[in-house]
């Protein structure tokens, strides 16, 4: 095809002959790869047929079965979906088990061992030809399932209602819900299959209240760790428990001996659906931001100093005689509400539904926290951001649901087995 | 944190110790990953804490100038913006040449050596820390451009208004626009960085007319290539026209002679964004999709027989003496209307709004469709499909476009200048 394409339109002020052949190292140094670098659209051929790898990302397989359920210590995948369903009017406990069972074996076959396989009753073959891609699915509980289900005995104390935040703006009907589905995989497809899937799996035991579709960056896009950026440009997660750190299992997970006994090896999961106000937020100066967070934006450290990792000094004054870290500083009040350590781990998704009713972006965080214990988790953090922080005046706080995700399952068990079957 | 998590909640019937530990192969044989498949928590610890790595994921680069914009011929990346703007009234061809060159010097810093670097003006620094990971922005003018700016003797006849398809249910407020910029990344965060910057670079000149978000595989997460499924699980793309093909270039981009000649080495853009009917395409057996296809949906062989890019044999009788290719089977169709051909490069993203008004997915196709002349392309295609088609039963066509794409730039230029300087 070439010939055609390597004669530019000559004379006019754009014309030139070649696609201008750059190389480039990465941001971490690794070796570039320019696609489509050569003359015109021949150059691009390469790349379009060049042969492709299955690699890491679409391999990497995160198994479903554990005293955990996956989903909550693994790294947030670059896709997800969070969506909760309520039980089908007269659906009762034997229901729910059937549901259990039904969804617990899909997710077994979806994330199992080489290509995903699926209950050929539910695929739509979606996700062929890819790999696992680090695929996740996590069941949860809402207050309103106990009830529903004659269960009420069991309801974890814990599950109590959230407290009303004065700040919030609460959308009920993307609100709460009997039963929640977290979904996540490195690869769009390979989660929206799994999505469908858990779907049809429902039948006619239980109907979608509410779905919400999250990102995180792709694995190899950048060779920075866990803490990546949110929609505001942000790092964050800084302070996130280090499964490495020997309370980490105290605050996420409920003990063995805890209560209720079906919750041993469970978590709390508090979802919140935060919308920032991006548009005031980039009218900010980068300074400014810096003072609403508390921290720089390049790169995390905290303004009194020292790296991202240094623990922020809140007594620290500046040469200006005033606080490093001002009062109303997001870092400062919530290390004042966590009294020196968050417990929870956030584990989050950003969002992107394009432009709101109000003309601005419909995007921000699907805030997903993971805690043994919400009293002590989200709860007093919240109570202490709410309305005092000076981020709160950016985000709004749109959807809320707080769900008892039990302990993960073994073979031929299904999650939840203990409080359908105990 | 170990002790805590590999005692089991002993006695209870999910109780067990130990995360099954599982080495698997990945779809393509690539050796597989199995994250967090240690005891509990603790073996996720070296997932969550393992040193992370830039690939070319995230460091692979579109150069932006070109003979070409870019966009066009390379793969289709993992995350895409489809985003229409009208103009400012009042605004003229001056205030339109100051945009196209604001967005093209944006779209060149984004996409350029190394690092995303952005004007400082309109950066949120949400692609810091990552690699350009294939970053395209492509610029587009649709036919009320031309008017607005006083421009209508340089329109080209190849932009009339597409004629209307019967069985289209069209809403205008996402369809048409003056100009339409279309961004591809392989992360999200980088893809939607630069979605903000083009929204803010436009100023007071032009504002959001429509906007959609869409996504493909990951790199990485498949071996299959170009040829990805779409979300009824089709293989899709087959008979795209390939580069490497002699009369590619001639079917998809407007000739260095062509007219006018503003738009040498420039393209057109069909884009429609269709709906697809999920829930009643998945209630289908497999065999009958098959049908209304005209492929196996396994690997996308034709029913006629072969492999995948065996050509269709569209008077194949099967053994019980019925065309192996049913008379309403898509690929007869289209395959009829092309005349042995398309003369158009699909480029599609997929989409998912999560549930639409009418509790069904609002999934579908962001359908972008690459001509020299849509007069060839795309409108004989459609015309033939548009009813006839036994798949368009399954689709629902809710927005429309046409984009005169001119050539890529130099150095120093920008997209558009041979028109607004002409």
């Amino acid at each position: 095809m070439g010939d055609a394409e390597t004669d530019a339109g000559s004379g006019a002020p754009g014309a030139f002959s070649r696609r201008r052949l750059l190389s480039t190292a990465g941001a971490a140094g690794a070796a570039g790869l320019v696609v489509g670098g050569a003359a015109g659209a021949g150059g691009a051929l390469a790349a379009r047929d060049a042969p492709v790898a299955l690699t890491t990302v679409g391999s990497s397989r995160v198994p479903f079965e554990g005293r955990h359920q996956a989903g909550i210590v693994e790294p947030a995948q670059a896709r997800g979906h969070l969506v909760a369903f309520d039980l089908a009017p007269g659906a009762d406990r034997r229901t729910a088990a059937a549901l259990l069972r039904r969804w617990s074996d899909a997710a077994r076959a979806m994330t199992g061992t080489g290509s995903p396989t699926t209950p050929a009753a539910y695929d739509d073959q979606v996700a062929d030809d890819a790999g696992p891609s680090s695929l996740t699915v996590t069941f949860g509980f809402g207050r309103t399932f106990f009830s529903r289900t004659g269960l009420t005995a069991h309801l974890p104390e814990a599950l109590a209602p959230l407290p009303d935040f004065p700040a919030d703006h609460l959308d009920t009907r993307r609100s709460n819900g009997d039963l929640w589905v977290q979904i996540g995989a490195d690869d769009a497809l390979v989660a929206f299959h799994a999505l469908r899937v858990i779907q049809k799996a429902a039948g006619s035991a239980a109907a979608v209240r509410w779905q919400m579709n999250g990102f995180n960056r792709t694995p190899g896009a950048t060779a920075r760790p866990m803490t990546g950026r949110n929609l505001m440009g942000q790092i964050d997660g800084t302070n996130n428990p280090k499964p490495s750190e020997p309370d980490f299992a105290r605050k996420v997970f409920v003990p063995s001996a805890g209560t209720p006994q079906w919750m041993a090896g469970g978590s709390y999961a508090v979802v919140r659906r935060i919308r920032m106000l991006l548009d005031s937020w980039d009218r900010l100066s980068v300074a400014r931001q810096e003072k609403v967070i508390g921290r720089r934006k390049s790169d995390g450290a905290p303004l009194s100093g020292g790296t991202e990792t240094t623990p922020v000094d809140l007594g620290k004054i500046g040469p200006d005689g005033a606080l490093a870290i001002a009062g109303d500083a997001h870092v400062r009040v919530a290390a004042a509400a966590s009294n020196g350590g968050a417990a929870m781990l956030r584990r989050a998704f950003s969002y992107h539904d394009g432009i709101g009713t109000d003309g601005a972006p419909d995007a921000g965080l699907l805030f997903v926290a993971w805690q043994a214990d919400p009293l002590r988790g989200f709860v007093p953090v919240q109570r202490k951001l709410d309305g005092a922080d000076g981020l709160s005046r950016f985000l709004r706080h749109e959807a809320s649901a707080l769900f008892a995700v039990p302990g993960g399952c073994g073979p031929g068990e299904y999650v939840g087995q203990r409080l359908l079957e105990g």
